[in-house]
């Protein structure tokens, strides 16, 4: 009988190795605030899961199954974080995906355990820069590579987040966050066409501007665009929304009236909301 | 008691989902063929192996133990697929690496499966283009999206492999496969510094023209020029090299003398070699 695989040195069962979320990043992923017991914007965790299921051709999850079997685990959790994986199931060897391809779901809940940080988040800029593609831009997929790279660039406590340049030089994000920039009374946050994750905070963002006929725009932006800004945000679903004390060099005026639609979307993103609430 | 985990809907240890190649794709892998109980082409899987890790930040790999345990898995096989992962190791939820990276080696041993082919490969054009990133280009990381789309654009056996672009429409490679044009004289192969991969049976035709003063170039490619190429090639671990009969509507003349350089590869890259020998 033939060994067929070791793992770190040891005779191993290889049905991990077959795993194509390993293999190939060949799925999709969402990371979801449990507040009292409940997942946090579950609608706008699903729409995107949805939305990243058709991008890469993979079958839609039951969304009744995910919600039921979130709320078990998440069952007494005051704070925690849940972590959804949808994969593209198992293969051999091989980019072809088998003719039936039979996802996989698999659901972590952790503690919510992010260090102390500031009110105001200190920010770098990272050197890695974000590969382009729109054919993945905005979904949440597992190939993450520019993200681990980017937060690699520092390990000390010196700065919470480091913002991101596509590869012609434009911001798309944080590492880890969406981004806003308060300029006069204009609002506006970078596209996510080409690069970048259309998070749900900022979908949420979006979704209360337009309910309400305000203006956030999606654009591209500059480098200088951040440093010239009156106030600067971050945003994603474990954090909210979160104000830029300084970036690199350049320190922010905390006395600017923040921008009530940054207001309201804090204060709506950690509402414990039953399934089919939208916020 | 808490649960932590659901896998399809049962409690799972969640062990496997910290495992930083499945959550992000945090690692790098070779896919070797064996020959006679032995890898072939050794050296150079190692050292593309060597550059990921410089590239991706993570510790190099003991060689020497990756190659007995690569001969305790090949030992008997006459003809089998060796797959060598070498991942970021394990940690909770977040882009950040530990302080301690601990790289898993985890390696496996399939059957020589390829379906039976033809001796001259059909070959289509992928819509799906490949992502631009020269941080990430070249280097055989676990970020393989681009891949497994462009593979699931076709599920006959019409055509053996299809060929990709990058964002700016240029030819890179196939899915699976290294390219290389023949025109007059001339050979040549796209470059991938942009996107793609390094392939090791490229760097052995790129090493035998280096060592035999022969030219083969590494230049941007147009699809007009596979078009008009008089003979196009496809390189990779398993096949070898492979001649192209049919690019989409154009039939190759499969009269055209096969570049000496071409021939000299393919002889080449299936010779069992012990470590420390060439190729």
């Amino acid at each position: 009988m033939h060994q067929d695989a070791l793992i770190d040195g040891i005779a191993a069962d290889d049905s991990w190795l077959n795993e194509r979320a390993f293999q190939f990043g060949d799925g999709l992923f969402e990371t979801i605030a449990i507040v009292d017991g409940v997942p946090c914007l579950w609608d706008a965790h699903m729409a995107r899961l949805s939305d990243g299921c058709r991008r890469l051709q993979l079958p839609i999850p039951d969304q009744y199954l995910l919600h039921d079997e979130s709320l078990r685990l998440a069952a007494g959790r005051a704070r925690a974080v849940l972590k959804i994986f949808w994969t593209a199931g198992r293969s051999e060897r091989g980019y072809r995906r088998p003719s039936d391809v039979q996802p996989r779901r698999m659901l972590r809940v952790s503690q919510w355990n992010h260090p102390v940080r500031p009110a105001f988040w200190s920010v770098r800029l990272c050197r890695h820069r974000l590969g382009e593609n729109p054919s993945l831009a905005g979904i949440k997929h597992l190939n993450r590579l520019d993200q681990v790279l980017a937060r690699a660039e520092w390990d000390d406590a010196a700065f919470e987040e480091g913002l991101m340049l596509g590869q012609d030089g434009r911001v798309v994000c944080g590492t880890m966050c969406n981004l806003f920039l308060q300029a006069g009374d204009r609002l506006l946050t970078p596209c996510v066409r080409r690069a970048g994750i259309a998070g749900v905070v900022r979908g949420l963002a979006l979704q209360i501007a337009s309910d309400s006929g305000q203006v956030l725009e999606e654009d591209d932006v500059a480098i200088d665009a951040v440093h010239a800004a009156d106030a600067v945000y971050l945003s994603n679903s474990l954090i909210g929304v979160v104000r830029v004390g300084r970036f690199e060099d350049k320190v922010f005026n905390l006395d600017v009236v923040e921008h009530p639609l940054m207001t309201e979307t804090r204060r709506r993103c950690h509402r414990p909301a039953i399934r089919g609430d939208r916020c």
